[in-house]
């Protein structure tokens, strides 16, 4: 089964406009890198890094405006006390693995000191999600070289996705999981606005998963397409939401909490074991390290609406194209996750979507 | 078109069983009371209170644990510094209009003066949604007396639903809305919790409402059913969940959190002049003013997995609940709200769930 | 035993220099009214509200950044979740006794419908300690025209403090209690900033008071200066903080959280029965009704530092101006509360600060 | 200048009894281990990490309930999602340099896998400050090894204090600072708790500095005592808070709260720069893996005011102790950071604390 995204299939969710990428690289200056670690001597590894620059090598002295949400804290995003106190982001963010959190943030700390970061503190946003199931990630396998060339490597434009980065061992909704992205366009007041979203998808039991509001994971069922691991409330999902509308890091924490809704819309509802922690970045004011006082914009708050719709929708769809771009993986001790076979998912969007009158 | 709920129609959301009511009065000791207003003359009212007793009058001397979620803050909910402090409620919990909560949470501490209420301090929770639109609710028509109604009226067992306490004069997804309420019940190991919901549902765009995931609202637009008040982002949601299960006030804060899972179902994403303020608390527990130390029982965590499912039904199915229950209304000026059209509901569902094969 | 400020004493705390009224009122707009009732038939009374217009009636229109921090939450501040989701403030802030924050919030309300406030949502803060040792409080005898007394006579310039507005009856420390306020300037890179304090002090043990360090409460007993009513953990305090620096909302927060440090100079803890409450509002920014975007002003906040320490010099005068300001009260059932003998502070200050040398 | 602890030198702070060692080690099976580096070849470091094991190994199976409070979130403590979701602690938590979290950060989790730790997730708490002017720590010199050496040699009873472990290359209050502890008994209706504070401390300008109200900093000026590092809000201060009282995780939070207070009596106000996390945990419950449900005690809300002062008093006397614990360093580049002189310290106090009459 081939690598695709959503609309590839010619499926879609929400009602926004894309944008050019339909990925989070729509938001102009936001790199996204991926380091890929598959092997299977001496050890067996499914697993990664994913690099976010929120304005590429610029962010060291030049800030963004950030705030997050925990909906189920049972995962790992360091750096939060700052984004809290201060809602700023001065360094890039990454995510890998649940064993590998502490090894890639000092790898940011180190770059930031060979980037002669200004800043006093550094104090790098790395989350995670756990993918022992298929990769033997308990070995502390990733190495500050692999978050060097993850960080390297990013670009922007079209992103890979599924099986890449931080998102290579995962699984969602008990079908191959990973990394997805999407975006969505907000037109408001002769203005547009991008939202953009990259998610590391690792949650969910199948019979909560929603296409569309279809209910998919009902419809293909055990009997069709085998279970991975027994606990479907394991797992975990990232969601890093970016934006060039001008927002404070007050509104940033509002748009980071529509990631919940999108990840309900998808049929996940922060399960016990979950780590649903979510991030968001505003590229449009700049905070530049040295400068007594800044001017910013401030969208008005009565146009968030509209951003809040663009999140979920970007996050929703970022989740689906996940599951459309991952690929059956089999990985340690032979275990295999099964994709989410297109054709199925076609015929069933087929049959509980009737065609136009 | 008669009042009715979402399962006498034929209808059902989610995948958990209800308890005897489906209504938050399935938590044994939990009684709601009701003050509806509906008046021409000397003003034009649709307005009222909603008194829900976490356990009858018992409460004043032994309180439940308690937590609250503020998915979008811009309502009111009295009494959060001291839910947050101490994770309890000490006293009845009301809802009505935006202008008439100072009325009511002065009342509740009147009536805490009057049962000789041994705490010290009384901060009574009370929260709002707003019926301007219906009501000419910014003239303070609401009385002390009132509000003793709706607490003196509180009863168990099934409940009233619609345009009914502060409910009255609501809108949701641009249908009339009101008050609904549902509840679930989770087996887990031997042991049997209910988890009920309450809702004063008030929030939400036309095309966004989704039954069981089908794009209801889109498929009943303007042309069949004319729109209200244009702003479709005006209007809260207060949801009001209840459970037996014995939860400390860190997990109560947690269920509330899911409240906004079951919102997103419904098509809910907290637009930004929303108010979507979440209350839960739980039974099991007995904390007695006076006990110098008070032995209480923890749900494991790995088993609130299923109890944030039955949240997030439970909160869907009460919205849904709030519409099939709310009948077409006239009021202020005289502006009409419709509801939701049952049959047109029964073809919309019926057009979009395949018959099983 | 005569009213006087601190600084009439010949005392003072901090380093910073005060502004020209050592007054909230220093932080230009600011106005401050109150209303003070004391009355012994039928009901003794002594009671009473605090009104804070942030930048005069203008501020309906143009709303002041804000942001809160509750130390020890046993006590109400109403309007939460909507500073906590905006970040904004835009209506007069009010203090009074506790069971009359109801109709206190409520009127507010009435005033902005008669203002024509343009906002959709009326959702005003106020807060609250309590009196009910020297006032029959919980006979609710505050009215909506008091409030509006209040609101009406408010002010900019020097202010009344002590036994006056909702402080009227409080106590603090054990020695009599009530409203204080100071302010600190800020001299920095060229600019000069102001930070003004405002407190309702109904507070902690005699035992725990400090005066610039000096442990004043543990010298001045029992025996010297009899205790009123027996719990020392009792009470609470409200601080709201002004300034017109230019902060962003989750600075305001950051600001609003040194209010703890000025309350742990003066001897406060938090203890449990304590409402300790911290509002703090910029008038820097306006952000007005019906601007699509707003540019607004943020200090660096490597500049903050000062601020926090003008917060906290400025929270501990107040309270000292609140305790040398009020004067002995006796209300409800003939009880007295003394006031902090000024010539017993003085000579405790003398012994131990040594001459300079 | 020799090594003394603050009673050494018959000073004192606050009012109630101390524990057995005045020590975090007072709070039964909580055991404290250090790794200090001090090398000048080949490169000059300061440095060191300390490991708490809030009940030795039991932790892995046994869990603590735990809570925590960011005063100025400028540093780092990773694991507070989970914390702020569940309340728990499953694991040793740690304190080193800024550099080195996510090395001992992920050590704590290899030392899960390899205690067999039964828990799904592995998300350790470490916090961290900042060592870089008497350390070259931006090497990243700290290894596995050293984690594992700090959390080996664990033990209760009394503890080093000042330049060890993570507090090795510490500054506080512009005397050389690092690592302290104290502990505070609590006598309350018959019963015993103690509460235990260890801090790393590395905060502070000079003249703000307390001991027991008198303005020691202010008196040992520059001109005594040379003043290192220009930036006087640079640094920070972890407190971690033990006690054995029954608190659940809302009383923890609570708790942690109060090291605010502690902090402002030493003179700390939790400037701009200052990472200014604490943590509380309590021993009293026992969460152990696998269990369905737990019956735990909590202490009557009312009975924490004297907690709240005992944590305070700890936390003062700790980074007291810290500050006459630790001894004049010269590190890197041969800078100096001169100890607080004891001789000076007891002139000051002599002279503003007059013979008791």
């Amino acid at each position: 089964m081939a690598h695709a995204r959503l609309r590839d299939l010619g499926l879609s969710t929400g009602s926004l406009p894309t944008g050019q990428w339909n990925a989070i690289t729509d938001v102009a200056g936001v790199a996204v890198g991926y380091a890929t670690i598959a092997t299977d001597e001496p050890l067996s590894l499914r697993t990664g890094i994913t690099a976010i620059w929120p304005r590429g090598p610029a962010i060291w002295t030049d800030a963004v405006f950030a705030g997050f949400h925990s909906f189920n804290g049972n995962g790992e995003m360091t750096g939060l006390p700052w984004i809290e106190e201060q809602g700023l982001i001065g360094a890039p963010v990454a995510i890998t693995n649940t064993f590998s959190v502490g090894i890639v943030r000092d790898a940011i700390a180190a770059l930031a000191v060979r980037a002669g970061a200004p800043q006093r503190f550094h104090l790098p946003v790395v989350a995670e999600t756990y993918d022992g199931w298929l990769s033997e990630s308990e070995t502390f396998p990733i190495t500050t070289a692999h978050a060097f060339a993850a960080l390297d490597e990013a670009r922007s434009g079209p992103l890979a996705e599924g099986n890449v980065g931080g998102g290579t061992g995962m699984i969602c909704h008990q079908f191959k999981g990973g990394t997805g992205t999407a975006s969505r366009l907000v037109e408001d007041k002769g203005e547009s606005f991008v939202v953009g979203a990259l998610v590391q998808a690792n949650y969910g039991a199948r019979e909560m998963l929603r296409v569309d509001g279809v209910p998919v994971g009902r419809e293909i069922g055990p009997d069709l397409v085998p279970l991975p691991r027994p606990q479907s409330d394991a797992g975990s999902i990232i969601v890093v939401l970016a934006t060039d509308a001008p927002l404070l890091p007050i509104q940033c924490k509002r748009l980071a909490r529509r990631a919940t809704t999108g990840l309900a819309w998808a049929g996940g509802l922060g399960a016990n074991g979950s780590g649903d922690i979510f991030l968001a970045f505003s590229t449009a004011n700049h905070i530049r390290i040295g400068e007594p006082a800044t001017e910013v914009g401030m969208l008005a708050p009565e146009r968030m609406t509209n951003l809040f719709q663009a999140a979920a929708e970007a996050t929703e769809e970022a989740i689906l194209n996940a599951l459309t771009a991952a690929e059956t993986m089999t990985g340690r001790q032979g275990r295999t996750v099964y994709a989410l076979p297109h054709d199925r998912l076609i015929e069933v969007m087929r049959r509980f979507r009737p065609p136009l009158g």
